[in-house]
């Protein structure tokens, strides 16, 4: 049996050039003299990526039948936010990384003041996106999605998972408190893509919470791999500099549970995962596959 | 005559307080690990200045009779993209400043990663304020408060500006192109503090324009007077470091038009802005102070 489902491949593939083409014409593009900044936008937001977050806006979002467009401008949305967290994260400030995607990091290929300000640009340009007519009818739902996204992607989401692996860098950390980094860090994004979903559908309570406990389980499974990747991968399978959590002293679920371990315990949570989504009788079968795909993925 | 009517003095000194101690609520505090971002959030947006933005949108919401609490929530979120904007602005990769008003920039205070990142998330904190239903009860609403700062403090507004203001450095601008950088950087902000008043009170299309041409000369009365002071005013008075506009041999308002003319210019404006608010027959009268205000003040 294939590690990737044909069906999911193509899926993702599609939906991966979906969002792309939904960025490419959300994000500004003009011959100002401030141009420099549109083309980081764009450098940093458009240059390849898994787009696994909004795969699972959308295959979230067609359970609950929600009209492809609007699914749409809610990924490009949730994937602002991804990309302006990677090229902020990238800074060297930050985590200090020369490579993304295989290409230079947005800092090394314009400067670190574009870098900063192509960040800022995205993420203001993702509320831009979700409060917009367009993507909803509805305004409260409209508003939702603002809500949603951004306790995803502040302090006591994303940016406070940020501020913990950072300090990680210094002070030990037992395993609770990495599954702590990790949910803040990772998980609250990969949750909302599922909820967004769930949001623009105008999902019953049960729908959604069963959609969260997915992506909570996703989410870890996910990071745990990505730990390993970065243990035992290579720069060119996986386009990105590795090595960088052992490098640094940093306490990972790989340094503290063992390889072996860990791999054992993100199957477990992809099919826990899985589990979740029996509620939706079989109409959740993308979702079901990217559970799969995540744990054997190979970047 | 002083330079500073008492009622207006008293006015924004009761409203600078209202919004620190909604600022205060607002902000998030905990003993988390992640404290120290927290920390940097409070020590960039409570240190005082001057919170011309948040008084705008007060005086322009009285106007409407919108609810204080209201006005205030909306007041505390510009004032989070007013000061994220600050955090960011004064990192090294951009205007490497040691001093923000009269204290250490935030960078120096903490770090250049935490300082990056309690910037990330006062911007993030900034639409969360306004989508919750606390803002205002029609979420139609609430969605045009999101829109319209997302658009002001976007590519194009305020992060445009800031670019542009970069690129000033190295090439030499002309009175048209610093007018527009000016209006990007610093304007539609302002622009925005009056219109969110004007959205909160469901406003007539004719006010809202008649307050939009208002911060308009508003915004670039100020920004004339800030290159003034810039150019001839001390650390002690200003609070913050001075003549780095000359030192990075920068075109300015004062640069091209010299003192004098630049003076004039902003008395003008500030005329003009107080004719556009003749339209509320006396109900604006913070708002002409405030005018009277920008382009007297010392710091």
């Amino acid at each position: 049996m294939p590690s990737v489902s044909p069906n999911l491949a193509a899926a993702m593939s599609d939906s991966a050039k979906a969002v792309a083409d939904a960025l490419e014409r959300l994000l500004p593009k003009s011959d100002f003299p401030e141009r420099k900044l549109f083309d980081a936008m764009r450098y940093g937001a458009l240059n390849g990526g898994k787009r696994l977050r909004p795969f699972l806006v959308m295959s979230a979002a067609k359970i609950f039948g929600v009209a492809d467009e609007c699914a749409l401008r809610a990924a490009a949305a949730v994937e602002c936010i991804h990309c302006y967290s990677l090229i902020h994260d990238d800074l060297p400030a930050m985590d200090n990384a020369d490579l993304r995607r295989g290409v230079p990091t947005t800092h090394k290929q314009y400067d670190e003041a574009t870098a900063i300000l192509a960040g800022d640009a995205l993420l203001t340009l993702a509320f831009e996106i979700l409060a917009d007519p367009r993507t909803h009818e509805d305004p409260q739902v409209r508003c939702r999605l603002v809500t949603a996204l951004a306790k995803a992607s502040g302090v006591h989401g994303m940016v406070g998972g940020q501020m913990l692996d950072l300090i990680a860098e210094t002070t030990q950390l037992d395993i609770g408190a990495i599954t702590r980094l990790q949910r803040l860090k990772t998980g609250e994004l990969i949750a909302f893509s599922t909820e967004a979903g769930a949001i623009l559908g105008k999902a019953s309570l049960q729908h959604s919470n069963a959609l969260r406990a997915y992506a909570h389980d996703l989410g870890l499974a996910f990071q745990i791999i990505d730990d390993l990747l970065d243990a035992e991968g290579t720069e060119e399978e996986t386009g990105k500099s590795v090595g960088r959590d052992a490098q640094a002293g940093k306490a990972t679920f790989v340094t503290i549970l063992g390889a072996d371990r860990a791999r054992q315990q993100a199957k477990l949570l992809s099919e826990q995962a899985i589990q979740h989504l029996s509620v939706f009788e079989g109409r959740a079968q993308h979702l079901e596959d990217v559970a799969r795909f995540v744990v054997d993925r190979k970047k």
